[in-house]
């Protein structure tokens, strides 16, 4: 198969056929592919975000889809990894924002409107929603997989598993 | 400013002011942030993306617009990096394909019909001509940017003098 096929979605499915076929689409990415984790999280980003967009309404406002990693130079602090969407921040220390509170609990975040979470850290200002899964090896946070959306009330728990089944293959499937 | 709007173009601007946007956003952006190299190029692969979209036909036909890095575990190789379009080659090898012939000759490479390029590899069937500029340290190439446009001959002097004035910005700005 060419590459780029992983990212098309046949018009009509519906969400639980498109999570289904970017869940196998990584893990058949993946294979043998453990040698550069920001390799494997540009692709895995790319097949997110096409499946969002291929989403009816209103998963397909997704304006950002892409990960934080831990920042290899600074202990308790993300840095940003691959990505589809606007310019983002490159830093977040754990604690802060979505992600930063991720990262710091090792749980998942579901934010049905940004603007009422304490210390929301607007890389754009369009968002209204996000949900941020954890990445973890063994125990330990290795990444976040970060999601935002131009509508509040974007996401919802077909989303929060398929993202911690994607979370679950991506943690022991990398070299962090 | 919001992060995020670095990656907004006015509308209506000429290929020169979007080009001259995106090369003093990608500056702004890497100042003090040679931490890591990967989240300088997945910002920068954002910015070319948006800008490349926000530009005249036959500009805003761009499918792919990322990065190939040296692989760290294995010579004379490829590996992908931080891009915006469709899931992409894990690997390439040096001397094969478009990014490969930029990586082993560093010099850039300007491909009008990449289906006319011997050795073509082709991770998205719906491109047809291709920019691949290498950035390097000193001599060594360390890096490629590659664009590839789902129209024939989309590239020409002006993006390859603007790519160019990235890649130089890049080369030193980043820790590889």
């Amino acid at each position: 198969m060419v590459h780029a096929d992983a990212s098309n979605f046949t018009e009509g499915s519906t969400k639980a056929e498109i999570w289904e076929q970017a869940i196998e689409s990584t893990e058949a990415l993946l294979a043998d592919q453990r040698n550069w984790a920001e390799s494997n999280l540009a692709n895995t980003a790319s097949l997110i975000w096409h499946a969002l967009k291929s989403m009816p309404e209103p998963s397909n406002h997704t304006n950002w889809a892409g990960f934080y990693v831990l920042d290899p130079r600074a202990s308790k602090q993300l840095i940003l990894g691959p990505f589809m969407g606007k310019v983002a921040c490159q830093t977040i220390e754990f604690g802060r924002g979505v992600c930063g509170k991720a990262a710091d609990s090792g749980e998942m975040q579901l934010v049905q409107n940004v603007h009422s979470f304490p210390g929301h850290i607007a890389c754009d200002g369009e968002t209204k929603s996000e949900i941020v899964v954890p990445i973890k090896v063994g125990e330990k946070v290795v990444a976040v997989i970060d999601i935002d959306s131009t509508v509040p009330s974007a996401f919802d728990e077909e989303d929060k598993k398929a993202l911690e089944a994607l979370a679950k293959t991506l943690g022991p499937a990398c070299d962090w």
